[in-house]
């Protein structure tokens, strides 16, 4: 079933405690169709600028990505460097170059409209909009979002949640939007302002799926090497959304399943620097983790106590 | 089984942005009894002053607490006075007043020394050992300790970590202890020093059960309000311990229902001051609370990708 993402499509130097990268592929866009790619079929909605490395882009086209909804305007791509703290725990912007992004209009390709898995990566809420009037009767359409919409452009953000399905952020940005610092709270506060569910990402803590009447709770990996959490998040959204494209479903037990593709596709993530961390991932690689993530929190049918 | 347990027998004065309380009950001892008490009789050492409000402890017997290694010495209970900051992340000792617990020396029961479980609660190292060597062949021995030990008594700690089963730490005190930040290699350099097993527990986001193959994740109950944090890890080891006493066993899948209750009864624990959480909480409240839990983290049986 087609599978569309719109977000930035980025040249990202990143510095960790354990090494560096300089302009490498990278932006949300990327990293959400690296990992959906794996399991479904991926259109990219985009803008890069003339210095962006195509041949990288047609390197990963092996893998079901189209990448014909990425425009080429003239200017420099979308640049993004940034610094993780010794614990990876907290990340320093350094500089954001918009180049092209600026100006971008997403325009769809006509017959991409009748796409029915939508994805809005973290881009100004006012262009996810314009994206999503663009696709005729989606099935399941997914944003994410950011500190920075969230304080400048909340208005047009509280509009756009109207219109979606499920809202994707991290724990900071859902205590942000709702003025909660419970996280429970939080996700009860989203819920009424539209989207029927709310994934929460919290980092090396895994995520939480917040329904009206239940929670889900998807742990993270127990890795003992992390070397880049750049792009995990959105790797999270390409598993949890690729899944529920692969298997054209969103059922309950499907999106808990779906929980746990994103999960693993974000513990690929951070294997390696950039979308290093997805080389030589394959369908056995996945359900390999896939086994490992649900034994990791497996309870043997519990007897009542004697 | 019988269940034994060591530990400070405190008055304690708890700030919370939600309320406070002054003197009330409370100390590694009293919340692990009283959360260990609705799964196994529980047998408590300790010691009080000639202020301690024995009627309260009295008031806690029918539920299966043995108070009687709790010696009565001449002068002040231990005090403990703590105050959380607004989003109970953090918490700031104002005051302890270790009172008669600065001369205890524990010494058991003669008929106690058959104990087949153990906890050694949060106190001296030394003073664990001392408990450790009048109990003949426990089959399950597990100790909590603190940065104020892992700081001050670290070869004592040390000594006393080759001798017991499971280690029971909170997420700081495995990576001040190891010297690793990341929590699963923490959790590593720990299995390398004695203990067969280590339970890394980490606040609102659960807790993690590392053994030498494998890892279990058990996810924190998604309260949406919590009002005390105080004594939830050690309720938490109550309820491990007292399903471990319950069942009389420590096989594997044992010792993972066993981290759900523990998960459990720190959910109760801080959904009250002090020990009021456990109020009416009564073997449905428990059997409804764990089976929310299991479905928590529950995945529908994965079928390989269509």
């Amino acid at each position: 079933m087609p599978l569309m993402v719109v977000g930035s499509v980025a040249l990202d130097s990143v510095y960790t405690p354990f090494g560096e990268t300089a302009d490498a592929l990278g932006g949300s866009a990327v990293y959400f169709s690296v990992a959906a790619s794996l399991l479904s079929k991926v259109k990219v909605v985009g803008v890069i600028g003339g210095d962006y490395p195509t041949a990288e882009l047609d390197r990963l086209a092996p893998r079901g990505i189209d990448w014909s909804g990425v425009e080429r305007a003239e200017g420099e791509s979308f640049r993004w460097k940034g610094k993780y703290s010794y614990d990876l725990q907290s990340r320093e912007t350094l500089e954001t170059r918009l180049g092209v992004f600026a100006t971008f209009r997403p325009k769809l390709p006509p017959e991409w409209r009748a796409t029915k898995y939508l994805f809005l990566g973290n881009i100004d809420p006012e262009l996810q909009l314009a994206v999503l009037e663009q696709v005729q009767q989606p099935r399941l359409v997914v944003c994410d979002t950011m500190n920075y919409w969230i304080q400048g452009k909340r208005p047009e953000l509280l509009k756009l949640l109207e219109r979606v399905d499920i809202l994707l952020v991290n724990d900071g940005e859902a205590r942000e939007l709702s003025g909660n610092w419970n996280i429970h709270k939080a996700g009860r506060w989203i819920l009424d302002h539209g989207p029927k569910r709310v994934v929460i990402k919290q980092g090396e803590y895994g995520a939480l799926l917040v329904e009206p009447d239940r929670t889900f709770y998807a742990p993270a990996f127990p890795l003992e090497e992390v070397f880049d959490p750049t792009g995990a998040g959105d790797a999270f959204a390409g598993g949890f959304m690729g899944y529920l494209a692969r298997v054209d479903s969103v059922a309950p037990e499907q999106l808990r399943r779906a929980m746990i593709y994103g999960a693993a596709m974000g513990s690929f993530a951070v294997q390696g620097f950039g979308i290093r961390g997805f080389e030589n991932v394959d369908y056995d690689t996945i359900q390999r983790r896939v086994k490992a993530f649900v034994d990791l929190t497996h309870v043997p049918s519990a007897e009542p106590l004697p």
